[in-house]
């Protein structure tokens, strides 16, 4: 059996000429190290969920994405993370909503899914439970991306939350990142990571940390990792709709994802896309945005990547 | 055209001998006055969420039932609550999670579902911001009901997490409240309020908060709101699933219901229960555990007070 996998750094208001060739550059490289080092994991026959967060941890690290490092400021001049994991063979799942100081959301997630009889934990209480954990924390500074605090500044004076690619088509483009994976056993995974909406709500919990919502695993059908406007995704529980359409309605991977981000999720206001991968390893990525920085890799090995 | 309405008040292991005849009176006398209050909205033409958060805040006001006054102590001693609403007419969600000091969480809800861009907000930033809103605060000795803190003192000692009528059969069992309600104009909509698990890690968020896993309302197909170990109920999405097994699959009211309670929970580690409305006002309450303290008012105005 082989294998396959996804990464994306998010969707939305994303121009080529606002991006600039160097920029763009930039987050290609990133995202090839990202699906590499999925790959790596999944050529020695490593679990599709390691391969998805080894490959988001990357991406964590990356200032160029909005998740981790590069996470967008919320309303009160902090970084608050929200990341989740879930594994196709169990529908075991683990999420961390609203952190601050952690490094990497995604291994606090995994530490939840593996280790707490929790699905979700929040905020500071969160905090403590992975420190108590090991997982690294960083000190405010390691999050201080001059770019992203001076893109706050311009949404704060705004007054509203956005998206940070929403802004204006000067802004540099970033978004939710995720993973998606199929092992070679046969199981698929979905790893999400974001630092939500710029200016939003300290506190607002979005769809990336919640099974069912921005991230869903299950063997039977497929594995997603959602982006966009979360609340839309929230309501409809979007990921979980995407895997029901497939086993209700016998929609395939393509017809059921391409049903939630072309209609059902429009529908509710929300716009995004997704990346999927089904039981036999088949991935779509459907984006209803100007653009989704995406990386595939197919299961005869070729690497796509993309961002229009 | 008619109206119909459920309340609930928790599944569990509730034992007859253990729950007294003064104790299951007074908890009989709750529920009776929760359904009349959703009635009392619902007969005058009010709008089923209305109503549902008019029976929810009853609920929470009462020291008998895990929910508001009566939430359970998490880990550090504390009381932490969670709610949700949903609106079945244009599937709007407001949810908070891990909140302290609010009286009436499910009054925060809706001010998250009504007056916020954002559907779920997280501790002391989601208390912030209800505050601001005008949701009245208690004092920590508000929430100091003795008989919760014994309990959590004897869950501590035993080491575990659970929920407040699993401990052992002289507990006195209490559990997740919820509403669901179909009015006259044919809306329906679901309310879920709850203190979670007795000694659970602080920080920790369960189902009910979470739009489409404890909480779902559409008016083409149901409202549920459900109870029981949430952590299944999260990575199944059990409330949104409902309405798909009825949507995708074909499935009337009763047998979307009691295949997500006695199957689908079941194979995910999970014992719970539900109440549900459908767009014809038909209401069940199916429960896979010994009890569920429940009323229900029927599309005829016959009303049924059970536990067991």
């Amino acid at each position: 059996m082989t294998f396959s996998i996804a990464v994306h750094g998010g969707a939305g208001l994303i121009r080529r000429h606002s991006l600039g060739a160097e920029r763009e550059a930039a987050c290609r490289q990133v995202l090839r190290g990202a699906i590499d080092a999925g790959t790596e994991v999944l050529a020695r026959g490593g679990d599709a969920l390691e391969a998805a967060i080894a490959a988001v941890v990357l991406l964590e690290d990356s200032p160029l994405f909005n998740a981790g490092r590069g996470g967008v400021f919320a309303a009160d001049g902090t970084v608050q993370l929200d990341a989740a994991v879930m594994h196709g063979k169990d529908r075991s799942a683990g999420g961390v909503c609203a952190v601050r100081g952690i490094r990497n959301p995604i291994l606090g997630a995994e530490v939840v899914r593996s280790q707490s009889p929790a699905v979700l934990l929040a905020g500071v209480e969160a905090e403590r439970f992975l420190t108590a954990h090991g997982i690294r924390t960083e000190p405010p500074d390691y999050f201080h991306v001059q770019e992203r605090w001076d893109h706050f500044l311009k949404a704060r004076a705004a007054g509203r939350a956005v998206l940070d690619h929403d802004l204006d088509d000067d802004e540099e483009p970033k978004g939710t990142v995720g993973c998606v994976a199929r092992d070679v056993h046969g199981h698929v995974a979905a790893a999400t990571s974001t630092g939500g909406l710029a200016n939003k709500l300290s506190g607002r919990v979005g769809d990336s940390p919640v099974p069912g919502a921005g991230t869903f695993a299950w063997d039977a059908t497929c594995a997603v990792s959602a982006t966009g406007v979360g609340e839309a995704v929230l309501r409809s529980s979007a990921a979980a709709r995407v895997s029901a359409l497939m086993e209700l309605a016998g929609l395939d991977l393509d017809q059921a994802t391409r049903r939630v981000v072309f209609d059902e999720l429009p529908a509710l206001g929300g716009v995004g896309g997704l990346i999927a991968v089904d039981g036999g390893g088949r991935i779509v990525a459907p984006f209803d945005s100007a653009g989704m920085y995406r990386a595939i890799r197919d299961t005869d090995g070729n690497v796509e990547i993309a961002i229009w």
